[in-house]
């Protein structure tokens, strides 16, 4: 068996997105035992820097040893006991994943189910609320990255308070590319992911919930179902003056988290938001030029994630080969009824750049002279500029 | 928050081990898509070599996204279901551990407890098995890695099968130090960590399970209680010519698995076992002479982890302390009941060297000398040489 070389791929799909050298080197760095003072200095900052990454001041922000559905997985089954009945946006497959998630636990979900692209309207919510009987917790997806549907959550938090919900919202593929205000908007639990818009591989899940959840947790009928995600465990292993032994940390991820947070800080969350809707918006205007299609509704539309229609003229899946093969550019298909019908673009972390914004443009552009279906060459190329010119 | 620099640790405890600088090197490598042709070949090469490490043939023989604990967590949820009888064995921390993740599947633990530190004799076995009602599966713990009790695992097959129950073997501090024999010993599934033995950071979870056992979760009556470790979607995922999304698998780690199972290929098991244990024998022998007093009795002690008693003219966790401060050597202290009474040190993968034996000792000599509980310079040394001497 040879050594691996990867192939040097530009990462715009759905996840995991390009990552900082300066975070592969932190991958690199040599192991400390899980229990070390050092490692223990690690975990402090992580957190420290979760919180400001979450907008919270929440004590129980870690990152579940897991990869982005370990942090899902890891939010419902703390919170949901057998019998308890949880309201779930279903607008794509992750909306889809996390019911049947709370079905596991044994919870009843009440589904609201609208069109995929869509997003779920307050007023649904509402009056699922008021008419099912007791409900333990609303749980939506903030950025569905099967649609790319932005999902308002701001002005859940006040009616899911007024009826003893709790708020739990999935953050995967927002966190660190878009504001994800967890106190501001009242979110009791929220997750997300390592590989997305931190740009950090795959294997964490940054996770924060407030003390109004973590007394729901605390007070539980039953042990949680699982003991590997069992926050009242785990805190314990979080908590500073405390560490009980819990499991062995994933030590090299939380090296590659720590400096990811630290590039993350440098730009500045402002700055980092603003480069990601400036290079969606660029890269959207080129997409349209083609013909292809968005397809949330357009004050929906995900920064992070761009999913667009593709039109019947052009093959799909050998267009996203030859994008693979020839260009070494990976971008998604679709997932569930969507397959083979639209394209998920990731703009997310280090993978939003003018410069690839405009490399993906061009191969589409030549890809696209070479088969027939754009006819004057640049017109992709061109929008976007014209959007630089004028977003700067 | 400036840039993180590791200390330079010797990891002589419980796990991580320290990592050989090519599997470091492999987790710097830069990422592809987790469903890039180029990663699921990473994925296959995984694949085939864990099976010669677990000595089976076994199709479903993976890498479970998270450390050892989702490894354990994972082969209990998938195989128990409420009401379910299940045999554990309980003579330390991770036996106990699993008896909780019986109930908390739902499941009746049916615990054979002995003193921390023996074994499970097989009649115990045999006997519960003939007095219980039908048991779903036997569990046990081929390496206890909270007392260094090495537990024999060939002589439970026949028994297993003639009750119908599955054989459930924790691997965690055996696999890749000393022989794991999944399909002669009869096991139906099987895990471990990859920061013990094989020397990869920890955060994956190498699991085989065959067919008996996975015929067993295809016909569960109810839903495995984890999304997130639900074998039978997992399996799709690393079945070539399938390969339906799951979850993102945390790439480089795989990558570092790759390369830490081809630098396992390249030494060979049998040398590999053998210098485990040679290396462990001088240790001990080493340890005898400065009074310590294994745990374990004489054949039933793993060369992967030595747990032995502290004498009580000695401060344990004050030399402990001193090791990592002056030293730069992490040594384990005892769980549970066995907590401030002894020491588990780890002689595993990369960690298990002459060299490291030898420091350890010298570094044990010194502080004891300076304490008063060394009397003659060099005596763990020399018992350390003539064991090494002896054995080659």
């Amino acid at each position: 068996m040879e050594e691996f070389c990867a192939p040097r791929r530009l990462l715009l799909g759905p996840g995991p997105s390009n990552v900082h050298p300066r975070v592969l080197q932190a991958m690199a760095t040599s192991l400390v035992g899980h229990l070390d003072q050092a490692f223990l200095a690690v975990m402090n900052d992580v957190q420290t820097r979760l919180r400001r990454l979450f907008s919270t001041a929440n004590r129980l922000t870690i990152a579940v040893s897991g990869t982005g559905s370990a942090g899902m997985e890891a939010a419902v089954v703390n919170i949901v006991e057998p019998g308890d009945a949880v309201i779930v946006g279903v607008n794509g497959v992750f909306g889809t994943r996390l019911a049947t998630i709370v079905e596991r636990c044994g919870g009843k979900a009440i589904r609201i189910e609208v069109p995929w692209g869509q997003i779920i309207e307050p007023d649904l919510i509402e009056e699922k609320l008021r008419r099912s009987g007791p409900v333990k917790a609303v749980v939506l997806v903030h950025a569905e990255t099967s649609t790319g549907a932005w999902q308002p959550i701001e002005p859940m938090s006040a009616m899911c308070r007024a009826h003893d919900a709790l708020l739990i919202v999935d953050a995967v593929t927002s966190l660190a590319g878009l504001p994800v205000e967890v106190d501001r908007w009242g979110i009791d639990v929220c997750y997300s992911a390592t590989q997305k818009c931190l740009s950090c591989p795959p294997g964490l899940a940054p996770l924060t919930v407030n003390d109004r959840a973590l007394s729901v947790i605390r007070s539980r009928r039953t042990p949680c179902q699982s003991w590997y995600f069992d926050l009242s465990l785990i805190a314990d292993y979080w908590t500073e003056h405390n560490r009980a032994y819990h499991h062995t940390a994933p030590i090299s991820m939380l090296y590659a988290l720590r400096e990811s947070l630290r590039i993350i800080a440098e730009e500045g969350l402002p700055a980092r938001f603003a480069r990601h809707h400036l290079n969606s918006r660029a890269l959207m205007a080129g997409l349209l030029a083609l013909g292809f299609d968005p397809v949330p509704p357009v004050d929906y539309r995900l920064p992070t994630l761009l999913c667009v229609t593709v039109p019947t003229l052009i093959d799909e899946g050998a267009v996203r080969a030859q994008l693979l093969e020839r260009f070494d550019i990976e971008i998604g298909g679709g997932l569930g009824h969507l397959k083979g019908k639209v394209w998920r673009i990731g703009l997310m972390g280090e993978s939003s750049t003018e410069a690839n914004v405009l490399t993906l443009l061009n191969a589409l552009e030549e890809i696209g002279i070479q088969n027939g279906w754009v006819t004057i060459p640049g017109i992709a190329l061109q929008a976007a500029a014209s959007t630089y010119s004028r977003g700067r």
